[in-house]
């Protein structure tokens, strides 16, 4: 592994001017990893800020081709990285071959999927109303509207996904793709992965011919750089994964910088799951089976997990929260990525059996290897859980909270007392749904995603896909966090009045030389005007 | 005018429950007015948000046909306001009658433009992924998205638009169509004419069948109401237009929140313009002309009114300058809104005087009737202006800035000295645009609209405009506050996933009954699936 030099990467140069010392942690070992890393000095965090300032006026300016050229260039070398990727992230993480090689195949894919988007062009919403000359009482002036970058982005790496929500994931992408330059603060946790795809990102650009300071990625161990990232006058938005309490702090530090800034969060969620009558009695152990899979999923690791399961009182309830806690305990367990994520996750569970009237339902009893978590299943009655807010508190990691109502008025109250998520499930039989107007609507009211008959792990990168929901599942629902679609919260609309034609962006001119869909006088068409 | 009874309306009801008492001013007579106004009790603003709150479930269900009946019969009950209300605007702003009606013209245009809008139905930007069940190594689930509104709004009304951006103006008018309840916090300067308009609501929404609680209006005197609204939990965004101080502490106030909301500020702006040397060269007397019009537009009381005309040291920018000055101080003077706010413009331009380095080019020196204020015309060279950052404060008013520039590098250091602006203009020769691409690209990082060869006064209400620039110019430049764009201020994503047909919105349904554009499996189209 003789790639690992510790290093950040200040525009395309390798830079390690700090004092500051750290490594990463193999969970599987429970020893430290081998690599030493420099956290980004407050000088370099000011350099990089700076190239990326410098770089944005033509980084901006590039066509989407040429930026579509570069999203395709790091997936390559990411892909060329090989197996020593693949390896590093297993060594950071303690996660199996598998997933290694599933979520590096998902950030290939959102890389290529913005390459496609932006040299298509469509996305930049281009309307244009003509102007109506002889309008009266005052002329309509001719107005063109397009979306332009904001200006350099901050994205912080989350500790959960090593690639597909990091240094190359779907923030740096979409930011990338809208002609943003961005600043990476690499995730403390997997600081080796990091630097790996950085130095993809960093041949990618010097291949392609990208201004330098179109990307650094900054080390960190602690706060620090993050919050002067956030704070420096140049970056125009930042793109974070991570905990309410984080995400929620840097949504405060950047509100109150002299000029505000926008601060894209994707924080925690329990993903409510409603179970109905009829959906337990018709198959209430298969999803038990499913659900004890999905609560498993990356050891309970995701930001999609079941954490909250909502019935009615009933025996089939108590027929399936009794498999769901068999089928989850009777699965291997496998060690978290951190010692400090486990350590959470013990004071979480321990925090909800302290509270009365909670329940454990099943607990694994076999003997755990170093950075392993018991799994478990607890449950509670309606009422205790409307007295007690703590109980909505994320448990990160193999771990359910069956809640049981007494009827549907409790059930949808206990919905209406939950804070936003990013999903919210509903299991019912097929006549069932329409049944309930109410509890849908409830719902709808909470989360961002809505799911039938199935479970909430598994987030397709598509253009119809919601990742982000009320407060505290994100800081700003009006976005999505994964999509294509992500890519509007790296933009601002700009409008052109009485511009000449030869001036205006192609995207914007009357021939529609890239054949783009805009909206012209009210009307979307791709035709020439 | 025996309608004014100066009462809120708490939902449908008229309410004067609280103790503080207020009177609006009629700057021309330089009186008050007759009317007594009662600002809003802490318990009545709590009444009106739970309203919106409780009214929230049933008004966004309501298909876009029925709020485009809403929204045509609000615009509908205005005009049968009649002179009543013309005369009411006039005696608490000051303003004539022309643009009374004007304005009048312009809000029920608006509160028609939303109704199309919403009727059509597109706007929720469908889009629709279709499932995959045979891909590998996972199936593609079904995902189908659409906007849903947010909750319930606070809209500030504005001292300068006692109609279009006020009560039913564009705030309002997008919120109710996107199916967001509003509660209004009245400017104090015309609480009168927000009485009527909002008895004109109140009367559609009870015509038209809408739940009590979609509409409430409140008076205010200070800004106690207002900061009670941003921080009542129920409230779930804000739309502001007003002074950087007030929309900046505001946005700070909802960041703080427990959960922090949106809020959208459509603030200061001193909308400079940069005077290229052959424009000045070819028809430098009738720029000069076109400006001393455009200053003094509305005693100068415009959020886009031209503050900064920058240009190169020059006989013709000299020439310019001294025709605009006398312009200016030839036309009749007028009276501005309120005493606070000629008070406002007097401190701002004596600060302005104040500043060493700059120059009195022009200033009205006739006799002033009461809260009229002196047009001026001011210069300064741009190293001065770099100096001193004050210079950059924006003097509402009949009042503007020339700054001579020594060279086109120095100019392009004062645009990037600049803060964020609603709109930048371009005044050039049919040559000389593409000689100066620098000033272009400077240019358009700091604002929301670019005007070529034309004056930023007058904002055409189209979905092409942007009205929204960098901070300061608005708290969020990703959005617009006019046009028909800026519903998208108030709505959210939702994904479906796996959703039965028949339970589906029918924006997403197979079988698209309302004809709508949407994005499926990545084409837009107006065809079934």
């Amino acid at each position: 592994m003789s790639e690992i030099t510790g290093k950040n990467y200040i525009g395309f140069e390798p830079s390690a001017a700090g004092d500051n010392r750290f490594q990463t942690f193999n969970p599987q070992e429970n020893a430290a990893n081998p690599w030493e890393f420099v956290e980004a000095s407050e000088k370099e965090i000011d350099q990089a800020v700076g190239m990326a300032a410098a770089a944005f006026p033509s980084f901006k300016t590039l066509p989407g081709k040429r930026r579509a050229e570069f999203l395709r260039a790091i997936s390559d070398e990411i892909e060329a990285l090989g197996d020593a990727l693949i390896q590093t992230y297993m060594l950071e993480s303690g996660l199996p071959e598998g997933r290694a090689k599933g979520e590096r195949g998902r950030t290939m894919g959102q890389l290529r999927a913005f390459a496609d988007l932006i040299e298509e062009g469509s996305w930049v919403e281009a309307v244009i109303d003509t102007a109506q000359p002889d309008r009266t009482p005052v002329p309509k002036p001719d107005l063109r509207k397009i979306s332009v970058p904001i200006g350099p982005i901050a994205v912080f790496g989350s500790s959960n996904f090593p690639l597909a929500y990091s240094t190359a994931g779907g923030d740096t992408a979409s930011a990338l793709a809208a002609g943003c330059p961005v600043v990476v603060k690499s995730h403390p946790m997997h600081a080796a992965t990091g630097e790996l795809v950085a130095s993809a990102i960093v041949k990618a650009a010097q291949r392609t011919q990208m201004p330098e300071g179109v990307f650094s990625n900054l080390n960190s161990s602690g706060i620090e750089v993050g919050q002067q990232l956030v704070k420096h006058p140049e970056i125009k938005g930042v793109g974070f994964t991570g905990s309410i309490k984080a995400g929620t702090a840097l949504y405060r530090l950047a509100a109150q910088r002299e000029e505000p800034i926008p601060v894209f969060a994707e924080m925690g969620s329990i993903n409510p799951v409603i179970s109905l009558p009829g959906a337990l009695a018709e198959k209430g152990e298969w999803w038990a089976e499913q659900y004890a899979n999905s609560v498993a999923l990356g050891v309970g690791q995701f930001c999609t997990n079941p954490g909250l399961i909502l019935g009615l009182e009933s025996e089939a309830l108590e027929a399936f929260t009794q498999i769901l806690g068999k089928e989850l305990c009777a699965k291997d367990p496998a060690c978290m990525l951190h010692p400090k994520i486990l350590e959470n996750y013990q004071e979480g569970s321990a925090q909800m059996s302290g509270k009365s009237g909670t329940q454990l339902v099943a607990e694994y009893n076999g003997s755990l290897p170093p950075n392993t978590p018991a799994a478990r299943v607890m449950r509670v009655n309606g009422t205790t859980f409307l007295e007690e807010p703590a109980l909505q508190h994320e448990v990160f990691g193999p771990f359910t909270l069956v809640v049981a109502c007494e009827d549907e008025k409790e059930l949808i109250t206990v919905i209406n007392s939950l804070g936003g998520q990013l999903t919210g499930t509903l299991l019912a039989a097929a006549t069932e749904i329409n049944q309930h107007p109410e509890v849908v609507s409830a719902l709808q009211q909470k989360v961002g995603r809505l799911i039938f008959n199935g479970v909430p792990t598994g987030v397709e990168v598509c253009p119809a896909m919601q990742h982000g929901g009320p407060f505290p599942a994100s800081t700003d629902s009006r976005f999505t966090a994964v999509g294509t679609l992500s890519i509007r919260r790296w933009v601002r609309p700009v409008s052109y009045q009485n511009w000449p034609q030869d001036q205006l962006p192609p995207e914007l001119q009357d021939k529609n030389p890239m054949g783009l869909l805009r909206l012209v006088n009210g009307e979307a068409t791709r035709e020439p005007i």
